[in-house]
C-alpha cells in the first residue's frame, strides 16, 4: 500500500489550515503532490481549498503552494533563443484586447514574448477566443512549434499544454464547483504557476479594478498584485504589476471579431486612445523588466505602432500559426442599434453590464464546453463625458442568433445613463498604481 | 437532464455559507436532498462542511439541517407499543458502560428503551462493541425483531439500519476524511437525526466533559448540549441533557469484556459508586422526561438495581438477541501489572491516556474496518485521592497480543501521578450541570 509510506495524513494538514496554523514547506509540497498522485481525494482538496479561502495563507505558504503547482509539471526554458523574454498577464476585463497588440509591439522592440494564454469564461473575453476569429489560426502548438514561432517572429500566443502545472488545472476545476474561486492565495497560485512554468524571464501583471473586473476595489487589486509580484520575483521571474481601470470597458468594442477589427486599427496607427495608452504603458514595463536579463530595447513602443513595425510582426505571428491575415472577419448577420432618447451627456458606461450584453449576444461562454459566436458583440459609440443628442446611436449589437438580442438589451439598459454634465461619473485613472 | 430542473445551484449555496449568510429552509432541504440524489458532488458537500465548521450555523439552520437528515430516510414509530419510550445518548468517554446498565434499569421502571447504538472509534469505546463480547449476541435486528424485543423485554440495543438518516451516514464518512468532524452544528445534526429517526419519545443526552471526552471544556459541552436539546424539543422529542465528568475514567475498567464484567457487578447490586450514581441520575431523567408522554414510572432506579429487577431485564434483553448470558467472558491471555514505585496518594488519573492505553491493547479500532480484541483493556485499582503504597498494583493490562503492551505502557505512564495529598487533582463534579 502507498498509504503506509506517506509522510503525512491529509486530514491532519486540512485540520491545521482549518485551525489557522501555517503549513510547512514539506506539508505543502506533499499535499499538492499527493493530490496529483490521487492519494488525496477530491473532497479533501475541496475542504482544504475552503479552509484556505476562509483562513488565508502567509506569503511563504502562497509562494510554496505556487511552486508545488509548477513542480507538478514541466517548466519551459527559452534560453536557447539567446534573447530576453517578457510576458504580460491580465486578470481579465471587458474589451481587453491589449495582448493582441502588445505582444507584436514588444517583439518589434527587441524582446521576445512567449505567451501561453487562456479562454474566456463569463462576461470577460479570452485572448485565444479572439484570435480564433481569424480563419485558420491555431491555438495548439507543440513546444517545438512554439519555439520556432518565437525564434522567427519574436512573439507567440498559444494554449498551455496539459503538461504545464497540471495540479492547477485539476484544482481550478474543483474550485469552480466548490465556491472556492475567490481566494487571493489560490488565484495568485493559479495565475503565477502557469506564468512561471511558461519560462518567461520577465512578467508584467495587468491587475484590473472595477465593475468589469474580478477585483472590484483598489484595495483587493493591490493585495492581489503585491502577492503575485512577490511570488514571481521569488521564483526568479522579474515581476511587476500595474493596477488599471476596468470601471468603463476598454476601447470601443467587446466581442471577438469586433475586437480583432479594433486591434487592426491600432496596429495601423489609429484606434481608441485608452487602448493605445495602456498598450504603450504595459510594453514599456515589459521592456524595462526585461533589462534584468540584459535586454537593451532597440525601439520605443509608441514608435513601432506609428510606423507599422508592430503590424509587420502581427502579420508574421498570425501567419506562422496558420491564420489568414487578409481575411475579412464577418460580424453577426443580425444587428440592432440603441439610440439616445434625450439630449445630454453620457454620464455612465458600466464595464460589467457591457460585458454581460456581449456575452449574451454569443461572444462568451457560460460553460467551458459552449461554442462561441465569433461575430457577436457590442460596439459603443460614446464614452462617459461625451455630449449626446436624442436619436444618436449609442450602441450597435451584433449576433448570429437574433433571439439573443432581447436579453442583451436588458443588460445594456443598465449599462449607461444620459444626464447633465455635472453627473458624469468619476472615472478611475487608466493606470491607478504601479507595484514593483 | 435533472440539472435543468433543480431550483438552486450548489455552488451558490456554498458561496452563501462561505460569505456568512444564513441558508433558508428551502436551501437546506434542497442541499441535503440533492446530495443524497448525487446531484451535489462529494467535493461540494466537503466544501460546504468546511464552510459550516468555520462560519457556523444559526439555531434555525441547525434544526433544519438535522431535519433534512431525518427526512433522507425512515422515521420509526413505536406508538403500537402503547408505552412511553425514552433513550439516552452519550457523547462518548472512557469506561462509559452506563448504557448497558441504564437501559434495563429504565425498562424495569416501566418505560421502554428503543436504542440504536454505535461502535467505538479511537480512544472511546462503543456500546455495540461491548455487547459483542457476549457470545452469540447480535447487533443487527430487523425493525420487526426490534419491536418484538422491545415489546417483550422493554429494552433493546441494536445497530441502526442503513435506512435511518442515510444523509448523515454519508456526510459523517466525508467529515472523517476532510477534518470537518469538530463542528457543533454538524455533530449535533448527526447525533440528533439518528435519535429523532429512531422514534424515541424522550431523550436524555449525557454530554461528557474533560480530557477523555470530545468536549474538553464545560463551555463547549454546554453549547453542544443547548444546541441538541433545542433540536430534540423542536422535533417533538422531550429532550434534556446532563453535563458529566470525563476528566477521570468512569468506574474501574475500560475494554469490552472487562466492562461487561463491571456491568454485571453493578446489576448484581455492587460495583463502583460513580457508575451507580450516574446510571441512577440518567435513569431518573429519562423517566421524568417520559412523563410528557403520560408515563407513570412504577419503580425507582436505585431500587431496581438493588433488588435484581434490572438484572432480570438484562438477562432477557441479552438472550432475546441471541446472547449467552451465562457465558464466561475471557480476558486477554497476556496481562501485565503496573505497580506504584513510591508511597503517597494517587494525585491524577487521566481519562484520555487510560483510553489510549486500552485502545492500544486492542480494545478499540483506529479504522472502521479494524477488528477488536474483546479481551483487551485496562483495570485501574486506585482513583485520585487514594493512599498508595510502594509496590501496590495500580493498573492491570490485558491483551491477546503481547506486543501491544509496550505502547500501552507509554500511554499509561502519562495517565497518573503519585504525590502528596495536597497535590490531588481538582476533579469535575460527576454531574456538572443539567440543561433542559
Amino acid at each position: 500500500m502507498t498509504v503506509a509510506t506517506e509522510p503525512f495524513a491529509a486530514v491532519d494538514l486540512i485540520a491545521a489550515k482549518r485551525d489557522k496554523h501555517e503549513l510547512s514547506d514539506e506539508h505543502i509540497d506533499w499535499f499538492v503532490d499527493a493530490y496529483v498522485r490521487n492519494v488525496i481525494a477530491e473532497e479533501q482538496m475541496s475542504a482544504m481549498a475552503m479552509a484556505i479561502l476562509l483562513n488565508g495563507m502567509s506569503r511563504r505558504e502562497i509562494v510554496r503552494w505556487t511552486n508545488a503547482y509548477v513542480n507538478s509539471g514541466e517548466r519551459m526554458d527559452w534560453s536557447r533563443l539567446g534573447k530576453a523574454t517578457a510576458d504580460k498577464h491580465s486578470t481579465g476585463g471587458v474589451g481587453d484586447k491589449i495582448t493582441l497588440i502588445l505582444n507584436p509591439v514588444v517583439a518589434a522592440c527587441g524582446v521576445s514574448v512567449p505567451q501561453l494564454s487562456g479562454r474566456g469564461l463569463g462576461h470577460t473575453g479570452g485572448t485565444l477566443d479572439k484570435l480564433e476569429a481569424i480563419p485558420g489560426w491555431r491555438a495548439q502548438l507543440t513546444n517545438e512549434e512554439m519555439f520556432s514561432v518565437l525564434n522567427s517572429v519574436g512573439a507567440v500566443i498559444c494554449a498551455a499544454s496539459d503538461t504545464l502545472a497540471p495540479a492547477d488545472r485539476r484544482i481550478y476545476a474543483l474550485r469552480d464547483v466548490t465556491a472556492t474561486v475567490e481566494s487571493i492565495p489560490l488565484i495568485s497560485a493559479s495565475i503565477m504557476s502557469k506564468k512561471i512554468a511558461e519560462g518567461t524571464g520577465a512578467l508584467v501583471l495587468d491587475v484590473k479594478v472595477g465593475s468589469g473586473a474580478f477585483m472590484k476595489t483598489v484595495e483587493q487589486a493591490r493585495e492581489l498584485a503585491h502577492t503575485m509580484v512577490g511570488i514571481g520575483n521569488d521564483a526568479g521571474v522579474t515581476t511587476r504589476a500595474l493596477l488599471t481601470a476596468m470601471d468603463v470597458p476598454l476601447g470601443r468594442t467587446a466581442g471577438n471579431a469586433l475586437e480583432v477589427h479594433e486591434v487592426l486599427e491600432v496596429l495601423a496607427g489609429g484606434g481608441p486612445s485608452d487602448v493605445i495608452d495602456l498598450t504603450v504603458a504595459l510594453a514599456r514595463e515589459m521592456l524595462d523588466a526585461a533589462t534584468s536579463q540584459g535586454a537593451q530595447p532597440t525601439r520605443d513602443p509608441a514608435d513601432v505602432l506609428n510606423d507599422g513595425t508592430a503590424m509587420d510582426v502581427w502579420r508574421k505571428m498570425i501567419s506562422a500559426q496558420g491564420g489568414d491575415v487578409d481575411a475579412y472577419l464577418p460580424l453577426g448577420q443580425h444587428s440592432h442599434t440603441v439610440v439616445a432618447d434625450s439630449d445630454g451627456f453620457l454620464t455612465r458606461l458600466d464595464a460589467f453590464q457591457v460585458g454581460v450584453a456581449s456575452w449574451r449576444l454569443g461572444a462568451g461562454r457560460a460553460r467551458k464546453e459552449d461554442a462561441i459566436d465569433m461575430g457577436a458583440g457590442v460596439r459603443w459609440h460614446a464614452v462617459p463625458g461625451e455630449a449626446i443628442h436624442a436619436g444618436q446611436p449609442l450602441f450597435t449589437l451584433h449576433t448570429n442568433d437574433e433571439a439573443r438580442i432581447k436579453n442583451a438589451l436588458v443588460a445594456l439598459s443598465q449599462a449607461f445613463s444620459v444626464g447633465a454634465a455635472d453627473d458624469v461619473q468619476q472615472r478611475l485613472p487608466l493606470i491607478i498604481d504601479r507595484i514593483v
